[in-house]
């Protein structure tokens, strides 16, 4: 950490700080400029309230050097993660599939998927039971009767469930039946529900917040791991920015910056990225040429019927064409 | 809703939607152009799904034309909703002032902030109990001890209480303590807090999200209004840009698009919009300059030792200061 | 400057960088810590190349100590910059509104608006002559018959003009015209105009781009100080973001972030922000109540017929209205 | 265009918007809906000025259905445009490589670098004589000195040459030089610039703006185009968003949208995207999987002493292993 002092601080000043710094347990050195003085601190700065030096008004700013987080971060950790489901793993060069209908609706619906996409090469069946809507007035989903017609369909496919927890309440039951847990975009911060998560078995997909800096989902992952599952899966699912003919912009980079920041599997969701079937293919085969470890993909043998995002949902039959040029790409 | 299809749609799928559409009980009218073909529609357009319209290849795009929030639509309740508690009001044209510390830290701390702000002639007294942090690591507020010294505070003032809520585990317990409850920025789609929200005789400050449109926010209040709680004060507290100067960008003119869009108080947190307590004085001014319903305003007696958001917190004299300003922009 | 070297950093690698940094002018002070090594430079960093530096492999990144800028700097020029045309002054306290049409479109459109406008307070009359438009099928300005009728309107009024130079090779034309030379926002990084301006004895009023920081703000602004020309007035106009209901956001934070940073003054265009006349009216008293220096108003007779920005333009009788609030406002 | 009106507008207003819609050429259906009446308007559109009618108060908003470019668009022209430089051929699926270094800094480092990356297989030599710089006090380029090299270059190596051209007045002695002319991010809406260029018999390479939308680029391209010249290239380069880790944010979508949208052909320049060189190699491999016709990479045999850019310059070795994995995935 770097501690900038205005031009017209005084001695005295910089002085008390030192001091306090030092108490703190950090070695503090001085760089003194004509018209800046640099504070430079190492050693144990954990104890440090970054908020209380600003407060300062003798203080110009704090530059920070240290990453926040350290569970998730690949300096202290430089293998990758593997996570293994059933003997299927994610992280570590091996490309995850996951794939299936925004939400569930029926029986018919979700096995008729289930079965597609299992054929055209998908090792994880993706499938929302409890859906977070913009509108209280659009479908929520099916709830419990969800996630049993999942189980259904992973009996039947051999395909580990992927599905969304929204909250506390809901928490153990998703839990339950689930073998990923999905925490959403817009949950990304809520706190309560990432501690709850660190306390599951079960590996967590965290999607990255529509606005979140990578620092963010870093730390967000760090919430969950402190609490010990440290079975993180990261996901990138586009930001929000200016353009708006996408419905998001997928922050492709994100991938080679997450790579050498942690240790963490990330995959990419390039369905809610654009919100357009016809921009998902692209947009997966860049996704494994940059080198994510997965991709998330939705689904629907009827999208002008689905229940939601039937504008973002491949049909099988595009799937199938999809993965036969992902094997390609992930060939090389 | 306006329909375009494309240049290449055929007239048979036109008709196939024009069905459909009909079905499902609004009229359409169509106009044909030389190279696309508009569909017009009016009437009840709610069973409609757009992203079924938008899944099918012959439709370029689908242009909305109502608001999707009909309960915080000023057009269904052209008069301003007014929020009484304990004689104090809220919209309308009263100004609110609520101040008060970032956390509660200790009884000490807290009495003499509020006996500070209350001379200033703040009428509310803010202060979290519960603290979502980014960091794990950082302190996360007092709990309910720290609600019980907010109501010591409030006997001693007389001050109402404004506090965060931060899940549905702890959401009996928050309400039990204050008059109102806030959602955070990082809360403002985390839908089953909002459903609770909603059925709470409490009014609930919502916070706007860092990257959350106008319409998002009050597709939010709508959430906690359908639920049947009416009293919902919406808060600016900045947005996320790219300008990295300040915390997060004020978007003043919020104020007067929502006073025209909505009926709901809107207030104004400057502490958050900057994060640098040298700001909060001049954005405190401009906000009641452009018609904001009031203020939310960190104050802390010792910034320098705050456990959070020091650097943004003014001290109690700077504060008496603004008030009086405060007080003469507002009689113009 | 403070370079942070890597974990991995050889000892010898962090000598030579000392011994290149030391060769360069500047004193280097290491601290050593656990994982990172931070290299504080003070004294004369100006022959340092950053880019150069973080190409470095070892290097984990580099932190500015000291603002780029020198000439618009607040630290080597305490004062306020007041700019003085024909008597009237911009900056250091004093408001200055300038108003007028977006485009000069004919002699009887700005006859009547540049009288209306003088009559309700304006003391400086905008008005385009080159207009830069987003598509080259619009309207793009009467050009250097624009200009004479501007010259006209100021004898008529005695209001000195404000109007945009577009380019190197009308520069001299509208020079020869105006009083207040404006570089718009999508020129604000258009180096060679900036030099040029540099070179001129007319005030520039520069607008802040769309997507650009207040310091590239400030090291353009830098551009044409560094060429002889100090009369440099800035303009905040709205920055792109993801909120949509607005043509911009208007970053009014920029005013007294700017008043800290930097010497020059610093004006709003409200119309421009919006994008909406009806949100002129109260951004524009917030502007004020802010601090700003200024405004510049789009105002026209009959804003259905305009040929460019009818719909943020307002009417004579409401720009009336909005000088007497102003007044009020500005005398607190 | 459909117009859509206030709920309180009078029958009469809409009757007088319907007949000027009329008179300026164009057939008006509307739509009664209980709250909204739609105006679709159909036939040519061309004669109307947006602006001018959302001036009308009552005028809820006005929604536009067509592309407002028309050279640049792929439904007037199906076919993908290819440019035939020297045999050379950019668009309709062949992949063009660019590389280059950033500035022209001596004959010895541009005939290193150009020898190099013609041996790795560029077919274009990219290299900047005229340099915009965000910094009055940095490097401005040697001009042409730069430009003379560059053509001894091309002699040697029988590369064509992309170099920038930042302004009207230099623009003669830089097509003089150069095959391909590149402007600049920062110069995207220099309405002169493109003005210029359209009268060029030279290829335009033509970046995005660091904020500009998809359309705003096409429209840039329609400036350019409508002048004669309808050689453009287009060049995703990154945008600006709230994420700092990397310098842009790659839009890798922009890719595709293009693709539907215009048919231009669409190259990315991933040095500029993120600013790190490590970032180059991952961003190039997905630039190509998502269908770029091209990419544009800074290349630098000595990175640590690169006038400009040095961090995000590739070592010709790093080039030749990049070539090699871009030469198997573009086969795919």
């Amino acid at each position: 950490m770097v501690i900038v002092m205005k031009p017209t601080a005084p001695q005295e000043m910089i002085e008390k700080i030192v001091k306090k710094m030092t108490s703190l347990g950090c070695q503090v050195h001085q760089s003194q400029g004509a018209n800046y003085c640099l504070l430079g601190l190492v050693g144990d700065t954990s104890k440090i309230n970054p908020s209380q030096i600003e407060a300062n008004k003798y203080v110009d700013k704090l530059l920070r050097v240290q990453q926040p987080y350290k569970l998730a971060n690949r300096l202290f950790h430089p293998e990758d993660t593997i996570i293994d489901i059933d003997g299927l793993k994610i992280g570590g060069g091996h490309v995850a599939i996951m794939a299936g209908p925004c939400s569930v609706e029926s029986e018919e619906q979700l096995m008729t998927i289930a079965h597609a996409v299992k054929e055209s090469g998908a090792q994880f069946l993706r499938g929302g039971a409890f859906k977070p809507r913009t509108s209280p007035y659009s479908f929520q989903g099916m709830g419990e009767e969800g996630l049993k017609l999942l189980k259904k369909a992973k009996e039947a496919t051999g395909m580990p469930i992927v599905t969304e927890v929204m909250c506390q309440d809901t928490f153990d039951v998703v839990e339950e039946y689930a073998d990923i847990l999905q925490i959403g975009a817009r949950n990304m911060q809520n706190f309560p529900l990432l501690k709850r998560a660190g306390k599951s078995q079960k590996p967590i997909l965290l999607k990255r917040g529509l606005s979140a800096t990578i620092e963010e989902l870093l730390m967000s992952a760090e919430y969950i791991m402190a609490e010990g599952n440290l079975n993180v899966i990261l996901c990138e699912r586009g930001i929000r920015t200016f353009e708006t003919y996408t419905r998001n912009t997928l922050d492709i980079s994100a991938v080679p910056v997450i790579k050498e920041l942690s240790h963490l599997p990330i995959i990419i969701d390039p369905s809610h990225a654009t919100g357009k079937w016809a921009m998902v293919e692209p947009l997966s085969k860049a996704s494994i040429a940059v080198g994510a470890d997965g991709l998330i993909i939705e689904v629907h043998h009827q999208p002008e019927c689905a229940l939601s995002d039937g504008a973002q949902s491949l049909k099988p039959k595009k799937f199938a064409q999809l993965m036969e040029a992902i094997k390609k790409i992930s060939e090389i």
